[in-house]
């Protein structure tokens, strides 16, 4: 471990600092309930100092904010099959199988419970990457439904079980919903 | 106030403290964060001892969940208009009105925030609600779609719109989800 020079770069550890208090929060979510999460219990398990966090994230509620909008970014790649069913089918089933995980929906309802800002921050990354799909396929010529409406049939039934159902997807249900959508 | 006749009735104590724990729950989330919300805070609000609420509750999850159970049951009348399409017009429109209210919204979130059981609480007699609807018509010796795909349908989008996209429904577009759902 080149210590000497991650010490040189203050960037460096300021980064490492939020991995492991974002680490310290999925891990304490899974183990506890949201609602007995507090900034110096998740200083404790990061190993560091409480004043730390309330400098840097200042609430609970900011910091399961930054640690939503970092948990759900960039982490699914957008199928390019060439064909935008195919495309959107892969996609969905991606986004159903992120939604299985218990661990996932742990962030997510914490998320959620700490304010309005915090349930946007789930899915921000979600329409920019269902606006990419649809994008693509205008851009080869094709016609592609609108982002509001395709959000609506297919992320609106999958996060509506995931969240108030507590039903599992799955994958030929998936299908469903983009055939549903594409008719 | 017939003091004497309540206190002969031990069920009518409970009630009110139940009701008195419950509005507390909520004026509390309307002005809070609601993972600043604890058991001694709210019986401290409510005028009543924190034993009783950790007997009757035990945990903030526990209390959360009968909140949001009671707060979601039965205030929204079933439409009877005659018409399948007419009944699920308005029922939607009046799910959209309930999704825009902020203390609606401050509550679900919190439920949802607490715990697995917290979401499903919040909906369970929304599904009672579509599924009481479809059987009239089928009653009637109409067709209607399965309860699962209406919710998927009609919920999906609504409470994805109002949980994660932070956005008001309005009441033209709840008619074109009832008109995509009927065809």
């Amino acid at each position: 471990m080149p210590v000497a020079t991650s010490t040189a770069r203050p960037g460096g550890r300021s980064a490492r600092v939020r991995a492991a208090v974002h680490r310290a929060v999925q891990e304490f979510l899974a183990g506890n309930p949201a609602e007995t999460m507090t900034l110096p219990l998740i200083a404790g398990r990061a190993g560091v100092h409480p004043t730390t966090l309330y400098r840097k994230w200042g609430t609970v509620a900011d910091l399961m904010a930054d640690v939503a909008s970092s948990r759900f970014s960039g982490d699914i790649v957008v199928p390019d099959t060439g064909s935008l069913r195919e495309d959107l089918r892969r996609w969905a089933r991606d986004v159903a199988t992120d939604l299985a995980d218990p661990d996932v929906l742990a962030v997510m309802r914490a998320a959620i419970g700490s304010g309005p800002q915090g349930g946007c921050a789930c899915t921000a990354d979600r329409h920019a990457q269902l606006t990419a799909i649809l994008d693509r396929e205008r851009a080869r010529g094709g016609t592609a439904p609108e982002t509001a409406h395709a959000a609506d049939v297919l992320l609106g039934p999958l996060y509506y079980r995931a969240i108030f159902a507590g039903q599992p997807a799955d994958p030929s249900w998936t299908e469903e919903l983009v055939d549903a959508l594409l008719k």
